[in-house]
């Protein structure tokens, strides 16, 4: 029997990988919803190949691009609704959440809630929602299998460990594509230098994110959640190399760490095969080519969107949410150059200074709490 | 109930640093048997500690010496019978192998036959009889857990995994007391050179092992039967910080690893927790603060103590018993000043060079090849 996969964004950076992962092995997988935003020529060319029943794209404008592209018997939906469906109303085992941002919580929790396996590589599902997920996950006895490599990595540290014996885990933080730079050399750098990220081919977001260090407080408040862990059992250590992916530390001090190129594929099909392993068409690992690792400490007053990160985890409730969607409309103006790459963490702070949190917010109160803070990001610095 | 202990070789490095784990938790281990060579006073001091029901010396000398020493009921036994009395006749659950050298072999299959749990720190013991423990092993239902760094790390990235995904498996080498010289400047080094590890306090005959890297070799032969791989699969590189004590590369090439700082203790153990993990006296693994972590190509030129033992492990047969007697026999004959470093090599060699191997043997085989190695070990060179 092959697995049924629906990818909730096919046509980003991990939606593309989980594809190629996915043509490697016909005779086990079989997709049978995707869903994607405006990049219609590349989603109507995954639906030529992959032939899903359903397909979502992100508005009606962009289903009546679509439609004339699609194969016959093909269902179309769109919007927010499109998204549950393939999520939840197909007949998936396996659902891949590779949209990003925080779109990706409310299709998330449907297909938990009709017991699909989650591949999740959507952060801000948990960032917002991982008090909602996980306990809905749990309830539905639904398993979610981390895709993002740190996360993986962690994932396969703990395999056949108990989860009482964790002490602590470690993820590793390459330090983006302004690792080298001070704060004082951080002043005006472009959009074109911050997407420059030295180890990982990504989408402009996480790209952006990874320089903020950003990135890895969405990860870490993910991994909070992933291994029910408190944040001072949570560690961020720079390994420029982006080799050792992250680490466990044991009750024992014995540390378990998973290690390999960087290639989102191995942990995007290990997700898929777990707790089986398949061949990956990745380089395998050569450690005495590399020749050296290297390890320093993160500094929080370098990367204080990291703090900020934890800052907000502690705080729990809305303010995580509040923390990803300052983030996304902050590195959205970067992009678009309305204001420096400095400013994002301004940005955040400001928008955290400005918010009450509450606690354990229902679906209602992070939309709202998400609302709230994009139009104050939005209105910042203008 | 508490887990009963005996342990072969119990004044060694090992015997020693496992009595040390066993004593911080003496609601969960109890000693009911210990032996020893001719360490009288620190055995004495031993059994009074821990009140085993057995002890066993080398011989009828040393068991004359002890015999006063012992607390009243203590059973005394010497020599091998006495070796495979502490083995298998006591009521041991779990027998940590802890002598040196060929000897292990015959009680480690008494125990295994027995039905005991190994905690197996002798190399030789599968270095020789990989082929009678193993499926001795099997047929009893008896596990083999390693104690060795290197292989309790193998062992711990296998944790979890099935064992038809591993596609290979790295030992990590320190290189030894001489990693950073090369051939021509091991001419002449002294013994007090040779015994300075750079990484890990050990026995004299392991330090030595270690710098002419045969220890590695009969290490890479024990793996072959631990994890029932071929030699083509069991690699080895060059890691002078001994931080990542050894690798396992699965067939998507994901790694796992398992890290800590060089201390003996963790190890032994985790052989005795298996599958859980308790904390340990050690050092916890600071990364930032090592910085680096370094891997070189091992150099089978630099280092035919290696190269042969992988030869005489594809020979198969008695080569392995062979390589391990003339080493053990050209190892002690440096330490006492009659040959220099370099021919320990030259021993080993000229020793396999004369011998012709039998395939599948018995334990009077082994014993057989066993005793022509040392003699031909001793005799050369004069």
């Amino acid at each position: 029997m092959k697995k049924k996969i629906s990818i909730l964004g096919s046509t980003g950076s991990i939606g593309t990988q989980a594809l190629d992962v996915i043509s490697h092995y016909p005779d086990l997988y079989e997709v049978v919803g995707l869903s994607a935003g405006t990049n219609i020529e590349l989603l109507a060319e995954q639906v030529r190949a992959f032939r899903p029943h359903k397909v979502s794209v992100a508005d009606n404008i962009s289903a009546e691009r679509i439609r004339g592209l699609l194969p016959a018997g093909t269902q179309l939906y769109w919007g927010e609704e499109g998204l549950i469906e393939i999520a939840a109303g197909s007949n998936a085992d396996f659902v891949i959440t590779a949209i990003v941002g925080s779109q990706g919580l409310k299709p998330t929790l449907a297909a938990v809630d009709a017991g699909k396996t989650i591949g999740l590589a959507n952060k801000e599902t948990l960032v917002s929602g991982g008090h909602l997920v996980t306990s809905l996950a749990a309830k539905r006895g639904v398993s979610l299998i981390p895709i993002d490599s740190e996360h993986s990595a962690l994932f396969q540290c703990m395999n056949g460990e108990r989860r009482e014996d964790v002490r602590a885990i470690t993820l590793t933080a390459s330090g983006g594509s302004f690792r080298d730079r001070s704060r004082a050399q951080l002043a005006g750098v472009t959009v074109d230098q911050a997407l420059k990220h030295p180890n990982w081919s990504m989408g402009a977001k996480v790209t952006i994110d990874s320089a903020t260090m950003a990135n890895k407080g969405l990860e870490v408040m993910e991994a909070r959640w992933l291994f029910n862990l408190p944040y001072d059992q949570i560690k961020v250590l720079i390994h420029p190399e982006s080799i050792i992916h992250s680490l466990v530390e044991f009750n024992d001090y014995s540390v378990m760490a998973q290690l390999g190129n960087p290639d989102m594929r191995v942990p995007i099909q290990y997700a898929l095969t777990y707790p089986e392993r398949m061949p990956t068409p990745t380089e395998p690992l050569n450690l005495a080519e590399i020749g050296k690792l290297h390890f320093r400490e993160m500094d929080f007053e370098r990367f204080p969107c990291l703090r900020m990160a934890y800052e907000s985890g502690i705080a729990g409730g809305t303010a995580p949410t509040v923390f990803n969607a300052a983030n996304e409309i902050a590195v959205a103006r970067f992009l678009k150059g309305e204001i420096a790459f400095l400013a994002i963490e301004d940005v955040i702070d400001a928008v955290l200074q400005q918010h009450e949190v509450a606690a354990d917010p229902d679906l209602e109160q992070i939309d709202e709490s998400d609302g709230w803070a994009r139009l104050t990001a939005a209105s910042l610095f203008k």
